[in-house]
């Protein structure tokens, strides 16, 4: 996640130049996309969250989850043929393929929410601090609970799994993510061991841009900045006066010129 | 919290620039309210580690307690009434809104304990790095005391719960803050769990300030600022050495022409 | 880690013009001992993950092994001999020395799979940032992997050991590394407790790279220098526009003079 | 921790100008107590690593023991005494009265072992990003150690104890001071806990520096500051060069004006 910010701005910009076409396709379905994700997370948690569902209702979500799958798949596949360079689309895009070759197994599903933050990276320019703060704080909190819905699906009925509850899971979510770890909650099976090891990285880049922040905040107000700016100012200030100076003795020779033409 | 010291800064001058009423009420009020939170503060402590109290103790400490919620609630209006920009008033103001509105549920009144950090940030202006440290090292201790003091009042008489005595309670609140996490103690309560959650995100927080101010420090002094400035002056004496030889000439030149007019 | 990338930097540069000959040998070399690592590790993988394997195919790999190590030594020998400093020479390469010395024990044999990090390190010259983000991120996988087939080789026949299997011990380094530490499984062993310490001490490596690494693209970005550099250019074309005045005047004043000598 | 640094920078050059005597007796005393504290060291790593020694020799390592508390108290009143400005010499020096005041409570005699780190910040004068590195490495190995040796000497007989070997004790530091805490070993006794309390703090000023170096070498290097600072020397280049042009032409005028005169 380290580099990303810095690709992502990159990549924006070549879009919008150099690749118009599919620049205005991104744009447009940007906000659809972003819908069907929302109902994707709805459908997921719900499905999760009510394991004794009536098996209509289940056939239902599952299908509406698959459809989303489908229109992802499809969308990627047009943005493809819209690129006019396309070993460079490929390349910049490796983590869109991945959220939907991935998928295809059944427990981590879950992963298509990330899609969520592939939409709202697209949108964010990275500007100013605090949009950053705003958006890693939103990105922490949605695959926080993404996880917490995913190891609950992955851990409850394992013999001798511990996570059966979403209070459980949200819980441990909260202990893996800050690098606590009691060990009081922990997953036993495959499946919820890989959704552990994403939260755990996921929790170094948490804490790498929460240090960052605070660092970059730091230097910019302690680190001496300030003082050499107002230094560089004040040189100026004095540099412009001696200019002056001197333009006002060759102004004053001029005079004399003048005067001796008389 | 990472992105408040700026807030918090660009709030202070705003308030003393364009709500002065609103300003001159916070100052008069600020001693008298850091003083309440004290004694609000000891109140919460003394129910909390003397659990077999005398009845009419109880009462007449549960009264002071209510009673410093009441005078925060009405500072809270009579602030909102000073305001000349309600709005904006109650979006910069949100923290204040949370810590009123919360505590009515018995076992978070310990988040009235924050109102002393809200009135300390309203003071500090975070000009000095060594001022920043101390201020976020007693931020810390306070949060840490107050944390332990509430999950020993949410943990004490839960039937699985090993968080029994206010010594438990402070080793559990060290091993979360600094993310170490034994494990040997942990909450099970519902209310406990939400208190350790807090902490958690205080330790990354607490990790963020420390590193933070380590890096810029490292930052300022072998980040090649001081060269740069140095540089920057040896630069300046050169360009002002130049100027003035170019006087001298000028000056020379000024000289001959007055030798010429004669 | 932290104060290595400044050293190897002067250290390549320093090799180039100081000791051509030992920068000779080392760049023809480099890909040989890469390839020769690369089939250590897989050896060593080989004998961890199929313990049961039959006796003569054991020996083979573990010549192949000794092999390995002592191709090496002789290649440690022969650039000590190459070298015109020596003494410098053993100064800057303890680490060398010590990947060479050290897994004469059994069961450290893992430790030669860093000098695969070492040769690494001997091709980045750490320009840019992105490049050095990559090679941490491959450096930790590595390593990660080689502590998990290390730790398996020291605790899967330990009496009370809980790492049996290398999806345990998978799982027991990445919640090592990034210092969660769940403590449902831990090494019992001396030999598995000193890999921890390593993995541990990598895991704090880790942080603080992708920290520095975030904390560096926020300076860069809101940290002021952009806007200081836009000043500066601002100032310098003030300045140009200053002295171009100024040329102009005397221009003026040359042409005058002349008319005057007309 | 963070603040430390800048402090002791300051104080050093202090005494140096303002406290000619109290700098001449810290230079003289220096190392005497520096071989002081480790024969302290040793002496109380052989009184616990060895705890069935014969009576004699603790009377005999315990007595050599009250003897460096006594000359560390002795020294800090002659101090005190050599200063002008004792007040200020109080509140600078406050680390070392508590590191004299608090060992008279025998379980945490090893505090006094910090009073090599004063010595070794005496020395220091922080220039150079290498020497600070190595010296926190030294702290945190010294403070670990000792940390092992404090908790051994703790734990050791407690009924519910699990660190009882000096392995084990190594083994928590570890796992403690990285902020892993698997809890497989963890303090009972309030004196284990205490210690235990100081480690974590020293596991977060460790990862505070780790990072904060990191960073600060990636923000020299990838911070735009080589950039900027190529930017300004190539616009003095041109500032000089704009000058010597206007140089030139003033000295023509000259010269024209000479051939006035003529």
């Amino acid at each position: 996640m380290s580099a990303e910010p810095v690709r992502s701005g990159v990549r924006t910009s070549d879009v919008e130049h150099e690749e118009p076409r599919l620049h205005r396709w991104e744009q447009r379905t940007e906000w659809p996309l972003i819908g069907l994700s929302v109902l994707f997370f709805a459908a997921y948690a719900w499905t999760v969250l009510q394991p004794g569902m009536p098996a209509k209702l289940k056939v239902g979500l599952d299908f509406s989850m698959w459809l989303t799958w489908v229109v992802f798949a499809v969308d990627y596949v047009i943005r493809l043929a819209l690129a006019r360079r396309r070993g460079r689309f490929v390349a910049r895009n490796v983590f869109d393929l991945v959220v939907i070759a991935v998928p295809m197994l059944r427990q981590l599903r879950v992963l298509r929410l990330v899609m969520v933050l592939v939409l709202i990276n697209r949108r964010i320019q990275g500007r100013v601090r605090g949009q950053v703060v705003v958006y890693v704080a939103g990105a922490t909190v949605l695959v926080g609970v993404s996880a917490a819905l995913a190891v609950l699906d992955a851990e409850r009925y394992a013999p001798d799994g511990t996570i059966t509850h979403f209070g459980d899971a949200l819980w441990w979510t909260m202990t893996t993510i800050t690098t606590v770890g009691y060990g009081d909650f922990s997953p036993v099976t495959a499946n919820g061991k890989l959704i552990a090891a994403g939260l755990m990285l996921a929790g170094i880049a948490l804490l790498g841009v929460v240090t960052g922040s605070i660092a970059s905040w730091f230097v910019e107000k302690f680190g001496g900045m300030e003082e050499q700016a107002q230094q560089a100012s004040e040189a100026e200030a004095a540099d412009v006066a001696r200019t002056e100076q001197l333009r006002n003795e060759v102004a004053e020779l001029k005079a004399e010129i003048a005067a001796l033409r008389r």
